[in-house]
């Protein structure tokens, strides 16, 4: 171990440079004119993953931009991690905000700055050098290793599902590890363990048959998007709760232990209010921001339109008015019942004075990875051990949807580990990675292989 | 008076002619194209008023479509009619919809089809054979008469405005003569004595300063369409009647007799509701559905955005969330003082987790022309005695802009001597006018002309 560490110590300079070739190729899923450019990444990826000896290497099809996968599975009794990344990254524009090229990694301070150095290709390299420095060192790893490094993300992961679904046998593991998201803030290692669910819904109401006049009809019928306003406004109450029937049932309360991790947390309600220009923050009684988007459930409008839009006036009082509304979910609630939950309630308090459909659009379920499970522990000693710092525990307020399929089809939990930070610019010109969250980063993945098995013995495993 | 309606029964043939020439020239003022038919169609009504034995026939330019002007003042000490009216009409697309040519007037059953046949040729053609018909016998008219023909009405009359207050010596008065609106329904003389006026605002709600991810700031943050959503749902209270204090403070209370003339009209709640596809009508407790949208004050949304209104999900948290409101107004209410009364109301309610920005677009007065003025008492004898029925009184929720300008302008009140029907396809293909109508219009208009000076006398004039 400590060989390994001394490893990635003498190489540093030329890991810096083998990251600023991998980070040179616009690998830009979403453009067609990067087609080639994609193919090359993926062989790249490829090669790279020969090179710090991973086996059974292979640059896999699908009906978009290729995966890459690879694997070492020379740890007989050995928990399997099934490392999951992406090569491509989000489009440039606008080029003439970036102060360097996109895709000439230049090191400003303590950063470094190029498309692709947070989200994903620098996580995923920390990775790779973490093997390289082991494997060079012992010839084996501690635990056994599949790779999957997908290049769809960025464009919605469309053929992974199917991808996933067709390799099962292949890419049976013991847990999920994935290096896509954000440390807490500098200098804060934290692990994410819980990411919120989702139902989303479309409800249209329809009051008269048609678009009328409002002089000639206004006061004689229920204007749809005065309904439509009073369904929306009654479902919050005056503590910011949702006043859906059963919606908090299934709820899995937060233990004292996370509410007193959280408060550990260096965030201030005051600035975070002041940062996002409001003068009061809003939300549900009894709970702190943290907690109300890591751990609550949350109602939200996501789109409302209705009636004349444009510019200046038009006296109209229309036929129909529209909202998008969206429910955050927390474990254990599903989210299929909570879209039924909605709807019902939605159509028990509509007027008789209009219509209402409502349209579930689509949802997913929240994930969590017991703080207590070994692949949570083994990430906090080894964040410790890497940052040379205790990590602190966090939550996520949105949802990794590639998180819940792997639970899904693989019945696998997923250890997120991220090296990132929150303002790194991941889809924005001037894209970074901290430079010690790199070097960091390096170190937590060795400890990370080297302690998971401590913790996985007497677990049960596949 | 007896000649003159002997003279109409004797050339009946002959005004439908004349009246299918007039329809005949596509004079359509929005459409460049038509131009020329604009110029041709003032020259046909400067023209026709010669014949039928006006005077001072003027052709009179303005920057847009020119106004015919005529007089007959032969009648010293009887009152000044103002006939007000438009010689330009809609576009005719879509064409294919059409029965008969639209320009091409074809008489089917009891009706008269053309586009411009009801509004407005046809009914300002009804007073050019009414007075004809008077002169031809008696060779002077009971009154004074005044024309003020344009051609800009269905294009906002842009123009019309300048036109009043450069010639108000010109246009001076007793009151204003306008035939460019509908009976109550078929068989169903009425005489419209009062329109609505408004307050037109739009409201800006912003909530954090850009747009956010809902899963990370869902549950944080109060959502604009939610606080927008409940300030519109505030507005209104259970029995329908809105909550901005001091809004009713200035109606003008319905007089026992309107309730009375309302209820007797043939108007059915369940059938309006069917009609306008709705279960249930909706308004003011303790008012009819006539008196809600013609004497009674109400508020409406005329539209309202915000975030994402596409199709499929966007998990978008927004900034910013709009509304279009606005209030219908009565006697006598002030469109000014109103709209700062619903921005002061929509400040004071709004909650300090956001900021609202309200704009006022625009306004204008409600009118008013008492039922005991000589103009309405004459309209009611003349109605009953053209159409053989007593006719009944209305008012009318919406507003005639100019109606309001003929009063602020050259301080006049308006008769509406209505001969369009309600179904009558104003705007739309296969426009009518009722034959019987036509000439009950024209008998109408003798018998207006004929009984005005009687109602006169005794009142103050200019």
């Amino acid at each position: 171990m400590q060989r390994a560490l001394q490893y990635i110590e003498s190489n540093k300079e030329r890991y810096l440079s083998e990251l600023k070739e991998f980070l040179a190729i616009p690998s830009v899923s979403s453009q067609s004119t990067h087609n080639g450019d994609m193919q090359r990444c993926a062989q790249w990826v490829a090669d790279h993953m020969r090179t710090i000896g991973m086996q059974n290497v292979k640059v896999m099809p699908t009906p978009g931009h290729p995966v890459v996968y690879s694997e070492w599975l020379g740890a007989p009794g050995a928990p399997t991690v099934l490392l999951y990344g992406h090569y491509d990254v989000q489009p440039v524009d606008p080029l003439n905000l970036w102060t360097s090229p996109p895709f000439e990694m230049t090191i400003r301070g303590e950063q470094i700055f190029a498309r692709g150095a947070a989200d994903d290709k620098g996580q995923v390299f920390i990775h790779f050098k973490s093997i390289e420095a082991i494997m060079k060192q012992s010839g084996k790893l501690p635990v056994n290793i599949k790779m999957l490094i997908e290049g769809e993300e960025e464009v919605g992961s469309e053929n992974l599902d199917n991808f996933v679904k067709d390799h099962t046998e292949l890419l049976k593991a013991d847990l999920v590890l994935i290096s896509d998201s954000s440390m807490f803030a500098k200098d804060v290692p934290s692990i994410c363990y819980a990411l919120r669910g989702l139902s989303y819904l479309e409800i249209e109401v329809t009051g008269p048959n048609k678009d009328l006049h409002s002089g000639s009809f206004g006061g004689s019928v229920h204007n749809p998007i005065q309904a439509l306003s009073e369904m929306i406004a009654s479902l919050h109450d005056k503590n910011g709760k949702v006043t859906i029937p059963g919606f908090y049932n299934k709820v899995r309360a937060l233990s004292k232990a996370e509410r007193t991790a959280f408060a550990k947390l260096p965030f201030k309600e005051k600035e975070y209010a002041k940062d996002l220009g409001v003068k009061e923050l809003y939300g549900e009684k009894g709970f702190s921001s943290l907690e109300r988007v890591w751990a609550r459930p949350t109602l939200e409008c996501n789109g409302i339109w209705g009636g004349y839009t444009g510019e200046g006036a038009k006296t109209v009082l229309p036929s129909k008015a529209f909202a998008k509304i969206s429910c955050r979910l927390v474990p254990d609630q599903d989210s299929a019942s909570i879209a039924k939950m909605v709807e019902k309630h939605l159509k028990k308090i509509a007027p008789k004075t209009i219509q209402i459909q409502v349209r579930n659009l689509h949802g997913g379920e929240a994930a969590i990875t017991p703080i207590n499970s070994p692949g949570v522990q083994a990430a906090i000693v080894a964040l410790e051990k890497g940052f040379g710092k205790k990590p602190l525990y966090q939550r996520e307020g949105g949802s990794i949807p590639i998180v819940v399929q792997f639970k899904k089809l693989l019945g696998l939990d997923t250890v997120l580990l991220g090296f990132g930070l929150p303002d790194e610019n991941a889809h924005s010109p001037n894209e970074f990675l901290n430079i010690n969250n790199f070097y960091g980063g390096i170190k937590t993945s060795v400890h990370f292989f080297n302690e998971l098995p401590n913790f996985w013995k007497g677990k049960s495993k596949k």
